[in-house]
């Protein structure tokens, strides 16, 4: 049976690290809010499920639904050999996820720093700021400490958790992705400083099945609705 | 062998949803940053770890470094029955609990809307905004989540899974503190709405282990340094 991911159809956003999963497992999957009626669907699990998601993405396995980026990830990880089965590799590589997902909520309160019921025209002035601390100190503070997980990993195999892939790699790989789309200029500064990052993100491109999907019509382009968005007023 | 608890000595924080989980497990632990010499050798892991944690809290149980809160609390979930055992119920708690994290980390952001690196004082104006969106939709949306919740679980104890207490709950316990603390007057408006997550409130602060620990030295009291802060010009 097919996994359903339940997930905005015109944004990357965070359906994304679960798209990106699903893609290198190969595994079977519907994006259903990208199907006729999907959106109506989506939003009627979100109203009636005994265990209703605060918010997409959302994944629908069998009958076992699950929220939250971060629990879709360690739900996946261990059912298609993206995370170590030991319960310690396996605990390390959700707490990267966990930071990862931070990150990603700090990125999109850049253009959203009073609400996200606002437009990012009614709140540009506090954008400009917020974005300009977020370049200066955390956009290298969170690299900085990819770098340091990927020096200390004794496997050496340029991976955030031991010698293999795991959902973390694809997750940061989609980080890169995002913050050079909206901020190329203060994360091409970065990385020079987050090699082994930048290697990473390299070789997550190459992969076969990621490869293939990055080409494919269901990887949705960026665009200025999603979490990652070009104001090139916010980059600098 | 006791847990070591490491995180910032004079705040509740995000070290207080671990706090509370160990104190209703009554199990052994260190609170370790409280001891002589404990922020130093807080530094010192966080510098030196081959898992090094981005931010504290961190928990220490032998070998084994786990940081990030939402993880931190699946470890011991599962160890001391803070948790339903099967997988779909294990999840469903850390989706809760996943949730819980978003939410203190907007409530955290209501003074602190530009940056961590920057005083209050010097984003006031921008707090004020953001404190106002937080009151009228964010607040009333995520309780009226909790309470749909409890509605809907089926076993009909009161708590937010099955039929017995679980780290989530403890958790919304301490949200509902929090915000009535920062936001004594907007919370109190929106649990009108949701008189189950009050209920839910009152019975865990019965316990008795919770009960005694609200009352020791141990629980550190609310103050200007942490998430939640009682600045009357953010609430209304």
């Amino acid at each position: 049976m097919s996994y359903e991911l339940y997930y905005w159809p015109t944004i990357q956003g965070r359906g994304e690290f679960v798209r990106l999963a699903l893609e290198e497992a190969g595994a079977d999957y519907i994006d259903v809010a990208r199907e006729s009626e999907g959106i109506a669907m989506m939003m009627r699990m979100m109203d009636h499920a005994d265990h209703p998601p605060f918010a997409p993405p959302f994944l629908k396995d069998g009958e076992t639904i699950i929220g939250q980026t971060s629990a879709i990830l360690l739900y996946l990880g261990a059912r298609h050999d993206l995370a170590p089965k030991d319960p310690t590799g396996g605990l390390w590589t959700s707490q990267i996820q966990l930071t990862i997902a931070d990150f990603v909520a700090e990125a999109h309160d850049t253009h959203h720093p009073i609400g996200v019921e606002l437009y990012y025209e009614d709140q540009k002035d506090e954008a400009l700021r917020r974005s300009a601390e977020f370049r200066k100190s955390r956009i290298p503070k969170f690299l900085e400490w990819f770098e340091t997980i990927l020096e200390r990993n004794s496997a050496r195999g340029g991976y955030l958790v031991g010698s293999t892939l795991t959902y973390a790699d694809l997750s940061l790989f989609q980080v890169v992705e995002g913050l050079s789309y909206a901020f190329p200029k203060a994360t091409a500064r970065a990385l020079k400083k987050a090699p082994k990052v930048s290697t990473l993100h390299r070789a997550v491109s190459e992969r076969p099945r990621i490869k293939a999907y990055l080409e494919s019509p269901r990887r949705i382009p960026f665009n200025e609705a999603g979490i990652f968005r070009q104001y090139p007023e916010l980059d600098g």
